[in-house]
């Protein structure tokens, strides 16, 4: 390395005053902070466990998965333990109750991997049937980046109630950055959830969603303001979504009085503030077209029939 | 590693007994499955090709050139052909049959190689003339997820049509969670196409695109309704886009029946299911804003005139 | 590796006559290309060097920090230089001088980032302060996606502001494909700047940011029109959004003369092209919706009062 033309020594003390003056966003002499890239290759491995077989270099057989399987659910049950004690640690706990905790809730964690699996199998059937565009169940699972959120989601939520810090947020948004589907951990999601395309789909912390819902891009569920800030920590902002619902591209829902009831079916762009009964299909009226051809200045205007607006998609 | 503190074997004989219960979303015993960061490492090695020396650690001299592309498109050619008979065997070829069409279908898939880079030469240029904000074409090629993405569904395309199972979504899915933009590998897709930033476009699998077509971010491409689910596999379900069309941010165009006639612009938030005629603009009325002034509960109502909306994009 | 069963070689020769047709998007015999890889490892080492202790191996200690911080920037400062050195000669600088004036730049860009960092804390308390989904300042930096993107696009303004070509783009787009948020580096942005959930955001390049200013998912501050393409490259296209303004959730604000003032907030889906005066909040009539029950086509229509409209989010 070539010696460096001006003291590099200036901007580096700088620095370190920057360091003192702006504490709130250092971590010096700090062991306890939970490591994205580890959290990162523990869902690599739960992917693996979920779906073994699709991922990963091994091609596991019959008369050896009990084994590899066994060691990656192994790797995993150490690295969470360790991470878990971390945060418990960075959030108060001193290290014998943090390791102790963590033995604990990782337990409770490993406990209840069967049955996330069971939850994805619905979900894996439920885009199956839902995508014309869909030649395979094996395509859903390798590609479909919905499907990918909601695998972390489910992970996620799971570590999130057992009262873990920080580990199910970065595990979300690290599925947000691949997927541009922002779920908030603390969401609670019923069997068959179908997310198709998904990119700028946002769900709150405090939403429920049934069995059998069908979400597809851009659809908020959230909250309806956030003036009180951290005050709001704790309450329900976001809507509930009953069973069979579908949801369409684009549509926000706010609020957490908010209840979609069973078997509405939401069409694209709607904006909804207020609950919708059971059974009912809920739109708004496509935005009048403003036509103008070879610069005559006629517009020709057009309106579409409200029968045209149910069931729109992508 | 330490022992751990309860039985990881209980969870493991649990987890065993979930894939004996939900076989579809296994692959246990299972030599045919294509490798998605195999086809990852394909898209690398097709970008060095189609743009060579922007990309890879080797920079191309002109005496090298042939060496070092031949031995690049050498590996494409191994592992793609590898992958192919894996994803035909995976569709339900016997071992030798699927060998002999992948040979067969890789060399049909690298002889098109030239035009993609033909094409792909135009999409630069129409990028470059499109986009006051871009600097030179070289920050295009390096920079824009929309050439990434378009990049990619021209090597998919090629696959698609030649019948190529499951690797032309897994490549287009992995371009969707790069750069959220998410076409369809079945989409058809003229010269001169621009995607300016792109995040949250969707462009389903039976969309057909002429040349010279600028498309926003936030725009859909898709189908009316999927009540038939599985049933509309093969059905032309998504709209065709002329010549010379501009469609601005957040529009969405539905149905197999719509045509967006030569020489169109799409306003931005154009919500569109019946066809367009050619040369015509068109746009919504922006909807009314509400304007409330320091607590004074009298809203100052504001319409701009339709001519405003014309041409916007971002 | 097996032999090839066609000629592969048929397939190079094509490409080798396409590297001479289109020699456009070629760069074979240069060697002043930046390396778009090497870019993104700066990155990591900055964000290492603003948010010491969260990101990186090393756990640093008060007593070795200087040393730590010192060798992270001093890979910086070579790699950085050397990219920058190689942007200069690519815009066609000779090597002397790129070399002459990649050192000056450099220099003149580490000394900037004592000051970033200062702004860089703005924004996580901005971020903790406004959202009640995040559980603690450390959540917000280890995964907040738009806290990523502010950072980068931070980082990327420097660069911008002191003509480095080709760099600063290369840097914004990276964050955009990881985050869904496009901000162009030439975007002016304020302290207390935050982005929540962002994927969709895009901020144009002459885009001016006051302080404390939200902004939520799908929200574009872009341009009117860009029929003049490259002849509008140092325009004022994009908006000016004064101190204190919110901007709720898809909301386009467009054009380099509209001004949104002080204290104003914008509400969701707005289309802005006109100044906003200060003090003011601006929303839409919300799109009245169309309800059916039970096949019955009796429409129950529904208008939501103004004061509803108010401050939504998500």
């Amino acid at each position: 390395m070539e010696k460096v033309p001006y003291t590099l020594g200036g901007v580096v003390d700088e620095l370190l005053k920057s360091y003192e003056q702006y504490p709130a966003i250092c971590k010096i002499g700090v062991n306890s902070q939970p490591n994205r890239d580890t959290i990162i290759e523990i869902l690599k491995k739960l992917q693996i466990v979920m779906f073994p077989g699709y991922f990963g270099a091994t091609k596991p057989k019959e008369d050896t998965i009990a084994y590899y399987i066994g060691s990656v659910l192994e790797e995993v049950n150490y690295h969470l333990r360790k991470q878990i004690g971390k945060a418990l640690q960075h959030s108060g706990l001193d290290e014998t109750a943090a390791r102790g905790r963590a033995a604990t809730l990782t337990e409770q964690f490993m406990r209840r991997l069967p049955r996330v699996r069971e939850y994805l199998d619905t979900d894996v059937e439920a885009a199956f049937d839902g995508d014309p565009a869909a030649y395979s169940m094996d395509e859903i699972i390798l590609c479909y980046p919905g499907l990918y959120a909601i695998m972390v989601s489910r992970i996620a939520h799971e570590l999130f109630v057992l009262d873990v810090p920080l580990i199910p947020r970065i595990m979300t948004e690290y599925a947000h950055t691949i997927t541009g589907v922002d779920i908030h951990p603390g969401a609670t999601i019923g069997k068959y959830f179908f997310i198709d395309h998904g990119t700028g789909i946002v769900i709150g912390e405090t939403t429920r969603i049934g069995d059998h819902v069908k979400i597809y891009q851009g659809v908020t569920l959230g909250a309806m303001s956030t003036k009180g800030g951290q005050s709001l920590n704790h309450a329900k902002r976001h809507p509930t979504v009953e069973n069979d619902v579908t949801i369409y591209s684009g549509a926000s829902i706010l609020g957490g009085a908010t209840v979609i009831g069973e078997g509405v079916v939401v069409g694209s762009n709607a904006f909804i503030t207020q609950s919708i009964p059971s059974k009912t299909k809920v739109s708004i009226k496509n935005p009048e077209l403003q036509m103008k051809s070879n610069g005559k200045n006629e517009p020709e205007k057009r309106e579409f029939e409200q029968e045209e607006f149910w069931d729109y998609q992508i």
